[in-house]
């Protein structure tokens, strides 16, 4: 969990929240800062303005649904008041803050990482707006993988957004990933913390991975890819249903 | 003068100038990041989108104008084609690319702190956007006024653009002041470097002043304050002229 001083992520959607601040700032260790133009704006987009393929996916939400880093509630706020069941999670004391002022009614501070100590049974488990990233490597990944079968009902679903690292042309990116390989890590395995005015998160580990290294990783997990759904860009949803 | 790792302000200028990418951010020294919402786009700003005071600052512009921190030009190139001799100074090498692409003729790579090693005579030294901030400190700034006499004629002026720190309700600047007085700093001395994607200036001091701190660090250095032109802001423009 963050401390105060920590939470950047949380000040952000905060100050967002109370008087349309931004951008969010992520910095890598190389140095690379980057600011979105998008965010936190998109934090907080109504469904009618999400994208298209985030929007198809949410027909294979269903039940009691998990969602992993819920953020300031955009999807979990949605999926609420089509009248399912939701659970947000994250490790923002401010971002649940802002969830349950917009009117979310179940919100815990948890890491994603610790989700085995939750003891509901949830059918759909969302990793929406590139959470898959929350895996953090592909170790870490399956051992999330194995805790989230333990929580999950029979016909359970992950609903995971992530990003093709591998497609882009951008120089500083492509350096990375090499350096990723070098020090034998995954080369989408980016080394971040979010900053926000003085406010800083702990360094921390998100995953990208293309389609064929995310169906490795999630192989012999008691998991598999039941369809994909792309966007235009590199961003694509993976549906993932438990192997009967 | 910067490297090209270290040129982050250049090179924002640059793909501002290729591309329309931005903002600028600066980080300051307890770890504060300031990502503009404005910059670079004013850095291009035409003569009629400039802040009232600045266009209000113009007609105290006269003879031969040296433009120290011209950045992308955008003051250089207004005073250029109202017929002044202009000469732009920078340290970024690629800013002064965007300048020269953009036509001005007369620019070079040469810091503030030396512009004793030209041999011109001005009768006007512009400091826009703010760049009184290239004083430094107290110490320096007095400094440099005295070579900035020794460059300029005998009824020279000095036009510059600060920001009084003072008029601030934020709490981490404010905190930021107290701890610069604690260091024996002038509380608007903010150490900051610019960044830009994996680009880095290295740290640098930049002055922020009231009037009347600009008026005691003037004082006894051969020049004095003309009058102050006031924004709807904490910005404001001083023109300083030799005292006879």
């Amino acid at each position: 969990m963050l401390e105060s001083n920590q939470d950047a992520y949380g000040h952000l959607i905060w100050d967002y929240f109370k008087k349309g601040s931004g951008p969010e700032i992520v910095e890598r260790d190389d140095g690379l800062l980057d600011p979105s133009d998008q965010l936190p704006a998109y934090y907080f987009a109504q469904h009618d303005k999400w994208a298209e393929y985030e929007r198809r996916a949410m027909r294979f939400v269903k039940g009691r649904v998990l969602d992993v880093g819920c953020g300031a509630g955009r999807v979990a706020l949605y999926l609420q008041m089509k009248g399912l069941k939701v659970l947000g999670i994250d490790i923002s004391p401010l971002a649940l803050r802002v969830c349950r002022l917009r009117g979310l009614r179940n919100c815990r501070l948890l890491p994603a990482t610790q989700v085995d100590r939750l003891t509901d049974k949830f059918d759909t488990v969302l990793m929406f707006g590139n959470n898959f990233g929350l895996f953090g490597s592909y170790k870490q990944g399956r051992a999330m993988l194995r805790k989230m079968d333990g929580i999950t009902t029979k016909n359970a679903r992950i609903v995971a957004a992530s990003l093709d690292p591998y497609k882009t042309n951008d120089r500083a990116h492509l350096a990375y990933q090499r350096m990723n390989r070098h020090r034998g890590r995954m080369s989408g395995q980016v080394r971040i913390r979010v900053r926000y005015r003085t406010y800083m998160t702990p360094w921390f580990d998100y995953l990208l991975v293309s389609k064929k290294e995310m169906q490795r990783l999630i192989s012999g997990t008691g998991w598999c890819i039941e369809r994909f759904l792309d966007s235009k860009g590199p961003a694509y949803i993976a549906v993932i249903r438990k192997r009967t």
